[in-house]
C-alpha cells in the first residue's frame, strides 16, 4: 500500500500537490498552535513573575498615556508627552535594579546632554547663520565619536552603556533641533520633565507591584548553583557507581545528573545580576551596601568545582570502568568524600539562603578530608602490592584524585562563604559547635578500612 | 621622621587637612589623567576598529543631521527628522550583522506596529469621544503586556528582542498620539521613511567604511580559542614539567599559561556573534548560508577540552608533585600526548582559518593516540611491580588520565571541524595523505620505551 501511494505521490501533478498541501494545512496549523500554547504555558509556569512583569509594563504604559488623554496635561506638555511613553517602553526592565539603573542613566544623561547641547547651540549661534550648521555638525561629530569610543571601556560598558547612548542621542537632538526651534530651552525642559516622570513611574511601579529584585535573584542563583553541585555529588546513581561498579547497572538515569551543566556557563548571568543589584535600595534581608561583588567570588569558585565535576562525570560515563575488586576496597572512602562534599555544599547553600553564619558545613568538610586521608593511606598500604596492574587502577585513581580536587574546591567555597558571612554580618546561630567537637560527638562515620 | 609626620598628621586641624588635600590634588589629578590616557591608548591599540567605529558613528550622525540643515528636506519632513537621528544612534552597532539585525528589526517593527496602530486608532475612533481613550488605553495595555511576554521566549529574545521593543513603542505612539493628531497617516508615513533612511544610512556606512563582520570575528574567535589551548599544551613549561619534574623548577612562568582561561567563559560571546553573523550578507570567504551554527558546536567541544585543561593545570600547580623516578619513565608518552594534541589543535585552527580541508591534523591525533596506548601498556608492564606505593603514583596517573581525556577531546574537536568542513565546502588541498601513510612515512616519533 505504502509503495503504491508513494508512486502516486511522485507522479502527482503540481496542482494535486498544492491541493494536498492545503489539505494538510489545518492539521499542521492546529499542531503549531497547540505547541505554542504549551510553550507559553510552560514559560509562564516556570517563572510566574514573567506574567506579572508583562502586566506591569502594560499598566505603566496605560498610565503615561494619560499625558495625551488628560486635557490639562496635554495643554502643558504637548507632543513632549511622547518622551514619557518612550521612556517607559525602554526603561522598564524585569528587575528593579535594572529599571533603576536604566532610569538613572537616562535621567542623568538627558540632564547633562541637554545642558551641553544648549551650550553647543549657544556657541554655534554666535558664529552667524553660515557658520552655525558647520559648527553644530562638528560638535555632533566630535561628541558622538568620543562617547562611542568611551562605551568600549569595560567598566563603563557594564554600568553606564545606556547612559552614554542617551547622552549621544539627547545632545544631537537638542543641539541640532535648536537650529530650527527658537524655543529650545522650553523643549529641553519639557523633555527632561517627561523623561523624569516616565522613568519615575517605571521605578515606582516596579518597586510597588510585586517587585523582582535582581539582588534576590543573584542570591538564589548562587545558592541554587551550590545545590546543583550537591545534587550531583549526593545523587544515588553516582553513589551507586562508587559502591557497585561491579554490576555496571548505573547507566540508566544519567539524565538526572546534567543539572550541574548550567553552572558551567553562569558567569555572564551572575555578573549582570550583580551589576543590577548594586542599583537597588535595601530590601528584605539585604541592607544597603550589601557585598554584592562577593557573590561573584563564590560563583567563580562554584564554577571551578563544577569543572572538576564535569571531568568526574566524563569518567563515570566513559567505557573504562574501574575493576570491581579495586572499587570495593576504596568505595567507602569515595562514597564518604562525595556524600560529605555534597552535604557541605547543601549546608552552605542553606546557610547562605537563610543568611545565618555558616557553621554546620565545617564538620562535613572535616569528614571528607579525613576520608581523603584514609584513601591516601589505603593506596599506600601493602594491600596493593599483590595487584600491581596499574592499567586497571587508572580509572579508580583518577576518580579518587578528582574527588580529592572536589573536596579542596568545596573547602575553598566554604572559605569564601565564611568571608562573605563576615562581610554581610550574617547572624550567628550556634557557632560553639566546632568541627572537631562535632566529629567526636558523632563518632567516626566510617568503619576502619581493613 | 615618619612617626613625627604621622603624629603631626593626627593632630592637624581640619583646615590644615583640607589644605593638604588641595595641595595633593594636582598630583593626583595628573596621575589619574595619565592613567586614563594610557588606558585609552591601550583600548585603541588592542582593536583599532574601535576608533574607526567611533568615527563612523560620528559620520552617520552628522549626515542625518542634514535633515535639519538642508531646507528642502526640512520643509518636507519637519520634526520627523528627529527619528532619523534617533535611529542612527540606536541602530549603529559595532558589527555589520548587529547593525543589519537591529535596522531590519526596527524597520519591520515600525511598519507592522504603525499599520496596527492606525487600525487601532480607526477602531477606537468609531466608539465616540468618550469611548475612544478607554478603548485606546485597553489596546495599548493588551499589546504591551502581550509583546512584553513574547520577549521572554528564548528564541525570540535572541533575534527579535529589539524589534518587539520598537513594536511596543511605535504602536503606543501611533495609536495614542492619533488621539490628538488628525494627520496621523502623514505622521506614520514620515516616521517610517525617516526610520528607513536612518537605518539604511547606518547599514551602508557600516558596510562601506571598513566593515566589521561579526562572522569574521566568530571565525577568528573559534580559531583563536583552539590556538589558546594549543599554546597551553605546547608551552615549554608544561613540557618541562613532564620532562623534568625532578628539578621542580617549573614554577616561574605560570602566568603565560593562563591564556586558556578565557576559553572557559566564551559561550555567550560566541552565541551573540553567531546570531549577528546570520544577518550578514556573503562577504570575503563566507558565502550565503554559511553554517554559522556549527561554529557553536566546535566552540562547545573546545570548551569541554578547556575544562580538562583547567583540571590538568590545577595538578601542575598543586603542591603534590609527581615522583621523579616515575615521571622519567612515562615522560616521553606524556610529552608526546601533550605536544601532539597541541599540534593537532594548532593545525585545525590553521585549516579552519584558511578554510582548507583539515587533513594535516589527523596524523597528530594518531600519534597522540599511539602514545596513549603506549602509556597504558607501560602502566600494565611489570616495570611497576617494584614500586607499588600507589600514593606516589597518584599524581602521575591522574595527569596521564587527564591527558588521555584531552586527546579524546581533541579528537572530538577534529571530528566536528571535519563535519564543518564538509558543510561549508572547504577546498581540499592534499587529501591523499592518509594518517596511516603519513605515520609510516615519518616513522614513529618516539623511541621504544623500555
Amino acid at each position: 500500500m505504502k509503495i503504491v501511494s508513494l508512486a502516486r505521490h511522485e507522479k502527482a501533478s503540481l496542482s494535486t500537490r498544492v491541493w494536498w498541501w492545503f489539505e494538510a494545512l489545518p492539521k499542521r496549523l492546529t499542531a503549531k498552535v497547540i505547541e505554542t500554547a504549551s510553550n507559553t504555558k510552560k514559560l509562564a509556569q516556570d517563572d510566574p513573575r514573567r506574567v506579572t512583569h508583562s502586566l506591569k509594563v502594560g499598566l505603566a504604559l496605560s498610565l503615561v498615556s494619560l499625558f495625551y488623554y488628560y486635557q490639562p496635561l496635554y495643554d502643558y506638555f504637548g507632543d513632549a508627552a511622547m518622551w514619557a511613553i518612550m521612556t517607559v517602553v525602554v526603561v522598564f526592565e524585569f528587575s528593579v535594579g535594572a529599571t533603576i539603573g536604566k532610569g538613572l542613566n537616562r535621567a542623568l544623561a538627558t540632564l547633562l546632554a541637554g545642558a551641553l547641547g544648549l551650550g553647543a547651540h549657544h556657541l554655534a549661534n554666535l558664529s552667524g547663520h553660515i557658520g552655525e550648521p558647520i559648527l553644530l555638525g562638528l560638535f555632533v561629530f566630535i561628541q558622538a565619536a568620543t562617547s562611542t569610543f568611551v562605551r568600549f571601556f569595560p567598566k563603563i560598558k557594564a554600568r553606564y552603556d545606556y547612559g552614554l547612548l542617551i547622552f549621544i542621542l539627547t545632545f544631537s537632538l537638542i543641539s541640532v533641533s535648536g537650529f530650527r526651534d527658537a524655543k529650545i530651552l522650553d523643549l529641553a525642559h519639557k523633555r527632561l520633565s517627561t523623561v523624569l516622570i516616565g522613568g519615575s513611574s517605571c521605578v515606582i511601579i516596579s518597586i510597588l507591584v510585586r517587585p523582582v529584585w535582581a539582588g534576590e535573584d543573584l542570591h538564589n542563583l548562587i545558592t541554587l548553583n551550590m545545590e546543583k553541585l550537591a545534587n550531583f555529588l549526593e545523587h544515588p546513581s553516582v553513589i551507586e557507581y562508587f559502591k557497585k561498579s561491579e554490576n555496571g547497572d548505573s547507566n540508566d538515569d544519567k539524565s538526572f545528573l546534567q543539572g550541574y551543566k548550567s553552572v558551567l556557563n553562569s558567569k555572564s548571568n551572575e555578573e549582570s545580576l550583580a551589576n543590577f543589584a548594586r542599583w537597588e535600595p535595601c530590601h528584605g534581608q539585604f541592607h544597603f551596601r550589601h557585598p554584592w561583588k562577593h557573590y561573584l567570588t563564590i560563583g567563580t569558585r562554584t564554577r571551578e568545582c563544577a569543572y572538576r565535576i564535569d571531568a568526574l562525570s566524563g569518567h563515570l560515563n566513559s567505557d573504562i570502568q574501574a575493576k570491581p575488586e579495586i572499587c570495593s576496597k576504596i568505595q567507602e572512602a569515595w562514597t564518604t568524600m562525595s556524600l560529605e562534599s555534597g552535604k557541605c555544599l547543601r549546608e552552605l547553600a542553606c546557610e547562605v539562603r537563610a543568611m545565618t553564619h555558616p557553621s554546620s558545613a565545617k564538620p562535613h568538610i572535616s569528614k571528607a578530608k579525613i576520608a581523603a586521608k584514609k584513601l591516601k593511606l589505603l593506596l599506600k598500604s601493602s594491600l596493593w602490592e599483590q595487584d600491581a596492574d596499574l592499567l586497571a587502577v587508572i580509572p579508580s585513581v583518577t576518580v579518587a584524585s578528582l574527588l580529592i580536587d572536589i573536596v579542596n574546591c568545596t573547602e575553598k567555597i566554604a572559605d569564601s562563604v565564611l568571608e562573605f558571612a563576615s562581610l554581610a554580618n550574617f547572624k550567628s546561630v550556634d557557632p560553639t559547635v566546632s568541627p572537631e567537637k562535632s566529629l567526636v560527638g558523632q563518632g567516626e562515620p566510617d568503619k576502619p578500612l581493613t
